[in-house]
């Protein structure tokens, strides 16, 4: 389940433009570091994994368009802007710190080195969800239903997606099952996932993020599957507002909460999830649909892009290592394994 | 809090449009039961008093078509179609007991108690709504924050409205608070709450519907208020999608959650609220906002209007005879009360 979301050619960066997703299939072809910094900012391209991927190869623009002076402060900078694009997903910071790390005082070797480690990014995400992808997979059986919000699809990472790889991988298997795909407001996300996945042929069903509590209530759902944005060291989970809410009410009605979470999403910086910077964008994505108003003017609007999942919400979270507890001695375990 | 939502004169009944609210104030004017009845159908006017007030006029229209044949037949024709029109809100049905009931053999007099009857249940409904208002009066102090759901305000009824009654009356006693007006996807009557609160001077601020679990979990509201459609035997409530959840993390952070429940939504004829039908409304709500496509084409979606809140879940009712608890025992002594 690659898409084509992403390629690079020789200093030239090609995205899918998901914005305009799912209306219309359009590509955005980038050259600066700049550009790559506003493809994120604006949303061109989103999603946990393949913000990191595209901040990688946001660098190695960077480094191709060096002209003259010190090229290591000149790097510095490179790094910094495409840092300052989105505060809440950590892979951000984990691409762009592997990138700074191969950084030489030598600009051709650096640009050589750094096409590389952006591949290299790139390709350990296919392995990574396809692994996350088998630690989720046995909860999949003929007849089951699952909900999941947001896009933590392939369109969000290399291929496959994170919460979505068991989808593909239980689908290549030819097991049956459905899926129920919150809207995600405001930016309805969900429509993407929808998209993807009807597209792979899976059963899918849009509905509104406050319908999931009727469905959860309803006995029909085997487990809720979501993605993330930042792990915090005592397994909180930072992902798009929404979550919160469908992991109280998957509790409430006992159903398991998964998130996937591949490793480069941990944190384990924070400790105290409230420290996580979580990101306010503007009014204009709660009040409009393009043109369309949906509320007054001069409304107040409160749109906080994430939310915080407490650990004690969350029944495991999927790895590319498997399937681990939400818990700080779990999450220490396999960032020990890494190091 | 007078609105000009509905206003009957002579045989011809002025409707608010409120699907075109708030881009667009603009008024459907009807002379007949049949358009009464699209009316409802189709949303012109909603929320379950109003349909209720609406619907009685649409009697009164009903009886002033009648040419010849059985008066009380064909006025069984009238009061069929009227109750057909929307499955959920029980206000309907009571309103249209009430009119049945003054039905005599003699039309022109029929048409003089109906009017008379109607006009009763719009003044009776003005009369309930700030008595529930005084009912939760004393909750709201200076600073608090609330949210509430959907519109359950003055453009749902004749005025005041249901769970917006108490933030009228403690605007009206000069205490400076804060309510959060959830959306509500799909059909995003939360911007009717903003519009009718904000012309009304009190501070409001919009958010998506998964945003309310955050400000639940920041212990800056006070309590949530909702509206309701209706209320079985046991206190369970039957209001627009996405009350169910709101109630569930209220409940998990301890924030009390109280429903406006004038009686006339009271159903005791209904133990197990999964007996109560739950309309589903068409996919383009869910795929559309006007002409403008959300999702892709062909997919499934699944669009309940309503949703059910167990009673273990709810503070209190407030009724036009006080706050009560949501148990057997109080609608019982309530509903005797009455009778």
């Amino acid at each position: 389940m690659k898409t084509n979301n992403i390629v690079y050619d020789n200093g030239q960066l090609t995205l899918l433009d998901q914005t305009q997703l799912p209306q219309k299939t359009a590509y955005v072809t980038i050259t600066t570091y700049e550009e790559t910094a506003q493809a994120i900012e604006q949303m061109i391209i989103r999603g946990a994994p393949l913000i990191g991927i595209t901040a990688a190869y946001g660098v190695v623009l960077g480094a191709r368009q060096y002209t003259s002076g010190d090229f290591y402060t000149y790097m510095q900078q490179v790094l910094s802007r495409l840092e300052h694009t989105r505060p809440t997903a950590i892979n951000l910071k984990w691409a762009l710190n592997r990138m700074e790390s191969v950084i030489t005082s030598d600009a051709q070797e650096t640009i050589r080195l750094l096409e590389k480690e952006a591949a290299a990014i790139y390709e350990e995400d296919i392995a990574i969800n396809r692994r996350i992808g088998e630690a989720l997979l046995p909860l999949i059986k003929e007849g089951d239903a699952f909900i999941t919000h947001c896009n933590p699809g392939a369109l969000a990472t290399s291929a496959y997606g994170t919460a979505t790889a068991p989808f593909y991988l239980a689908h290549e298997a030819n097991i049956n099952f459905k899926v129920y795909s919150d809207e995600t407001r405001p930016r309805l996300q969900g429509a993407l996932t929808a998209y993807e996945l009807q597209n792979a042929g899976i059963d899918v069903t849009t509905i509104t993020d406050s319908t999931a509590a009727t469905l959860l209530s309803s006995g029909k759902i085997k487990a809720v599957i979501v993605g993330c944005d930042r792990v915090t060291a005592n397994g909180d989970v930072i992902n798009k507002i929404g979550t919160l809410p469908l992991a109280i009410c998957a509790q409430y009605y006992n159903v398991p909460f998964y998130v996937a979470a591949p490793t480069p999403t941990f944190d384990s910086t924070i400790l105290d999830s409230a420290k996580v910077p979580i990101e306010e964008r503007d009014n204009t994505e709660i009040t409009h649909i393009q043109d369309y108003a949906l509320a007054i003017q001069d409304i107040q609007v409160y749109n906080p892009a994430f939310d915080i999942t407490p650990a004690t919400l969350i029944t495991g979270l999927a790895t590319e290592y498997g399937l681990i507890k939400a818990d700080r001695t779990s999450i220490e375990q396999i960032v020990n394994t890494i190091r």
